[in-house]
């Protein structure tokens, strides 16, 4: 891939984020299906703080380098060529998308205890919306979680699901069900909730097939969960368009690392097909990884197109970014997952073994299809979304054109 | 789609021609499986002069919108949107591929014998490169036409095919073998030859399945054909390092028009899925119907993305937009079809019948997997680039990653 | 394809009509886009009958060559290896389905009136079930033709569309809506039609895509048609019934011929891959061809499998038989597509144009994913009958398997 | 699926083994990424013994069911509904094609010695072939193993490589290259190699993503192995012909067995689709369920299409059968993983935790794609035979039909 239009100095941080990932990153990555130590994790934050390449998407001011939306993804894609590379990097999901938003609406307060600390690494974080059906599932609406309005703030009551990095998390960003209190509308509200309130705890681990977010996916438990006033993140009722302003770049960055990921598995095949000898020839020359290896290019470049255009989108205009946002994460999802499978596939036996790390990537990716709403549920609100605009441009004027001409002779 | 980064003036030029293809050029379109006749040919481009719309690829001072390559996309998109938009526009294939070619490298004298009026619309041309098997067809190398040194001139003799736009063209760029002479390499010249020459004819013509590129696609035979020195396009032998000049941005124009054509299908597919009635619902609602539009979005939004990532690198990086132009014609021709043909199946039986135009549409797109090189070809030369691209890394110092590791003791 | 399990008088019959087709219908063919002449189409059946081989599908004691349903594959499978071949043979829709029809309901003095100049080859018939939006479509239980009681008869009024043969037909089989009378119940009702009737006639023509069958698409009206009470098909108000009773093998004749075309269009692309040169080999040497030839050879095999094993099951439990019709139908259809679609892009420039049959295939084969309900019609019902069949099982005492378990600790 | 065409006798013991797997083996699976103990698998097959569906393939005289391959899938699509089901019947691979070969060309005496014990359970075995690279891999003619005369016998080196189930095998069937000896031709030759022989032993293991094959995939070592010649399976010299009779059947009752674990997956994902709710209705009353659904359906039933139209043809025609299995072996490896990996996406994000199994069962299938020779080998080797198939033919006499005609005026 080529970025020809990147400023100096975030080709640079490329470069050296690059090189860092390379001769830092790769080096400590676990066996296919181990996890991060966290003394490895310690010990990678450090040096990326020390090589510069720490936090790239966090403001300058709390320690990051400051990107603008617009060049995350030549560099998350260079984090995300090692599974473990985003959290070395401290961009990697679930903190990444909460630092963004806490950024955005929290207050100076608010940053100082929590976005600070976070922007660090010193702590971990998660988001609480998921629930477990027939709650806020696919569908943010069903949310079942509720805040009541105590002496000097909130109790929250409620069951998250799926609460990715839960375990040895400081704080979880909770979403629940608030009623119309003091002008506010009746909506979701988010709360700031440290995990060592005692209304709060981790419960049943889910075992999923990916590895690489810290703190698992597990069940979270809020009881009788008191929280003061200033644990409101943003105003009260505004959750659900909060949650919009964190998803459309969450679902991107996804993107964007993930791609990184498949470069590398498509290397591997790319290595594997250069010197693997079959029918006495090089397998490249051979059409049928020729074929397999055309479409991985067609896959990753695509993606990386797609990409670019919604990150410029949701710069200049992020209600038609967070749209095109579903289109980038169903594409960018399969396509990668196709990358990675086909990998598999020009690599034969070893790419089913733990010999080589692809089979545990396909685990990596094969969630994200799913999470932060599977790919049939974005196709849904897509295929939604484009009649709606066109019943409205027709409203508009433009000329209705489903009329079959009765009749017609046509030169055929 | 949006193009959030335009150019006011651009902009403005897009939204007349929007304007003009909806206003003006619509009505004019002949029925399915008919061909546009000159005189319709002739009122278009005077309205599209007149409307300030015309030749928006040609240079200010060929009576042109002199726009830059990262713009020809919005630009050709809208022109594409009736299948006769590009001709009223002049800005359709095989000519605009000419235009450019002939604006980069003609002398001044032939710019104002052939491009001159070829911008104006007074002439056609035509580009002489295919030739009958085992001549060059998909592989330039082939090439048997050949010019040899004549007194003043070049004599050539061969035999082309698959010439589109030769019926009623004014003059040939014809590619021709040449020997090495006075210093000029062995290799390939291009020659501008006027069609009254008695040494080139039309032969036969070859039905194809398209409709709307003006001179159909006839075999050229060229016997004892002496053109003079001044005929020569460009230098003498670099005749295959022009037709990479051309061929990048032609096949990424052909992209751009037919996106528009895709869109146009879409947009007929959405107002019939508004408005149909099937087991007592609008078929918009059912998810059959919506997978088909998720699925034709994604293809419209990724060939877009594509399409802008090519034409930047083709402005940046010529060499590697020319590569990139290989991934995004196979994309852009496979996504645009399935749109196309997506269309038809929620329309149903008026689908393949002409009181609708997509059947014919599919006709229109169909060559495209196939003309300017078929798409299993660029897949070959994909990956033939995206092997010994990695290689020429690992060469360079990247680790190779192709080993599987024995016996590694992983988590899973 | 092999037919292993074949009595010997199919087996010969197969390998009759297979010369038949190679050495009398093939040189009749009309060229790309034509149609067959009346002349022709009355040589070829004389032909065909002094072959032997004329009617295949037809009981004996009419003219025809009593095939039980289990041997109409392989059989067919040789008639459609050319667009004209079923026509020939008689039994081509719809008259082939309308015989199978008759054959089954119709009272004897029906069948001598109806069937026997039909089985001869004498008339042509056509199906009137299809009406225009919001009749019934894709659903037949829209249907808005009626028949109520008249003295002696009935009388039908309504408007058909899309009715395949209509034009020069002897008589049209209609199905119309009918009120419950003596002891019939409200519902559907087929009659038979002579198209000299002054209350029927044919209205304008749909022109579609397709050319191989005779008597077009069109419009049929009824005004104040009066018909006897013996022009009721089988009992009153079971018209559905029948209905169903017809387009389960219609659908898997549909299968078998365009099966055939799609083995006619592959040995085109063998042939012309085995010759073809490109970048200096055979283009099948090529891993990209072999790579379409192979996915080509899966289709054809597995639509064989699926035909035959539908055509078993028609045979022994028509019900599940109609039911596995639906998949026969949607793989068929797709998988032939894409047969014909892999050989016009192994074929080139060629495939696209009239010097090969290859995109009139692929006009005759695009209307069959939408004709005899579309296929997302049929993925609807097949959805539908597999959640209903499960659940049945599931109430019938199967464990229900949905629920996952929580908090499992697994061996990963 | 149905089975309309069951003998009485068959019918009744697929009967009989869908109640052992639903009432036995289910509820002794092993959680997702588990493997069977020993203990359990003894306990299973002694109760399989006990309900009369033990060793179902085997001949009876060895304690099996004597089934003929014609009635092999619907018995193994009812044993795979667990992973864990074959390895209870004792049809699970490598043991099932060895049983297979063994009962085909062993002398009685091997039979006594090898086949009684594998065939009651007693032991398990282990198949030699496939060696490291650049040996034989997918292509058996780089076969690197050899074995060479030696006094009353014959010594063995060479290095095997994914030997599955070689991890406590009783013995291994060795494929090793012979000399020409004796009149018998030069080429490959079959040995039973006891597993305590000190010339043979177990060397690194393979950790793969797949738990379902009992004895892993471990490297193992020959060095100066003797064995008598006795040892010889079938005639020295002929090792291909027999990999040959074993690879067609083995790799078709891979696709029975799998096919069997697709149904339960496809199962689990009809009961969640019945029961989850996803904005205020049933997710299988939702179109993009529904699409998911049908084309699952399309999968397994094609997949069975091609099954029995396979084992039919290996019943028959056993060289065109095992042609016919390349075909059926990559539309059922394909088919069978996107029904899973589209339960997978039914089920949401439980769809890839352990809580359902069926992330598992996407390991489980991923190799299939690769085992028993590349999809990708498979492909090359349909083409190559279509292509010589078709070549044959013409020069059979066949009209050649890869010819454009010039110039021919069509209809269009």
């Amino acid at each position: 891939m080529t970025f020809p239009h990147l400023p100096p100095d975030v080709a640079e941080l490329r470069e050296r984020i690059r090189r860092f990932i390379r001769e830092v990153v790769i080096d400590s990555e676990p066996p296919p299906g181990g996890r991060l130590d966290q003394a490895t994790r310690g010990r990678l934050q450090a040096a990326a703080k020390e090589a510069g390449v720490f936090a790239p998407l966090v403001p300058t001011e709390y320690g990051g380098q400051g990107l603008s939306i617009e060049h995350w993804s030549p560099i998350l894609h260079e984090a995300g060529y090692s599974p473990i590379g985003p959290v070395a990097l401290n961009c990697m999901a679930p903190d990444e998308g909460n630092m963004h938003m806490l950024n955005l609406i929290a207050t100076e307060e608010q940053k100082k205890r929590y976005l600070a600390p976070l922007a660090a690494g010193d702590v971990r974080s998660c988001f609480g919306m998921t629930e477990p059906h027939p709650g806020a599932g696919s569908d943010p609406a069903a949310l079942r979680t509720t805040a009541v309005r105590a002496d000097g703030g909130w109790i929250i009551d409620g069951h998250k699901r799926f609460t990715s990095g839960a375990v040895g998390a400081g704080f979880c960003i909770v979403m629940a069900r608030t009623p119309a209190v003091d002008g506010s509308p009746e909506g979701a509200t988010m709360f700031l909730v440290d995990m060592t309130n005692p209304g709060i705890w981790v419960g049943e681990a889910i075992h999923t097939v990916d590895r690489s977010i810290d703190g698992g996916h597990p069940h979270v438990y809020l009881e009788d969960c008191f929280v003061a006033d200033d644990a409101v993140l943003g105003e009260v009722g505004l959750g659900f368009r909060y949650a919009q302003v964190r998803l459309g770049p969450a679902r991107l960055t996804h993107c964007m690392r993930w791609l990184g990921l498949a470069r590398r598995a498509h290397d591997i095949a790319l290595d594997r097909a250069g010197r693997r000898e079959l029918f006495g020839g090089p397998i490249d020359s051979l059409g049928l990884a020729q074929h397999l290896i055309a479409e991985s290019v067609i896959d990753i470049e695509t993606s990386d197109a797609i990409i670019t255009k919604t990150a410029a989108l949701l710069h200049s205009d992020p209600k038609a970014g967070s749209a095109m946002s579903s289109i980038a994460k169903v594409h960018c999802s399969e396509a990668i997952f196709r990358v990675i499978d086909r990998a598999i596939q020009i690599c034969g036996g070893d790419g089913v073994s733990d010999g080589l790390p692809l089979a545990q990537y396909l685990s990596e990716v094969r969630p994200f299809r799913i999470y932060d709403g599977s790919n049939e549920t974005h196709r849904w609100a897509i295929a939604r979304r484009a009649s709606a605009g066109r019943h409205a441009s027709v409203r508009a004027g433009e000329r209705y054109r489903g009329d079959a001409v009765v009749g017609q002779d046509g030169g055929a």
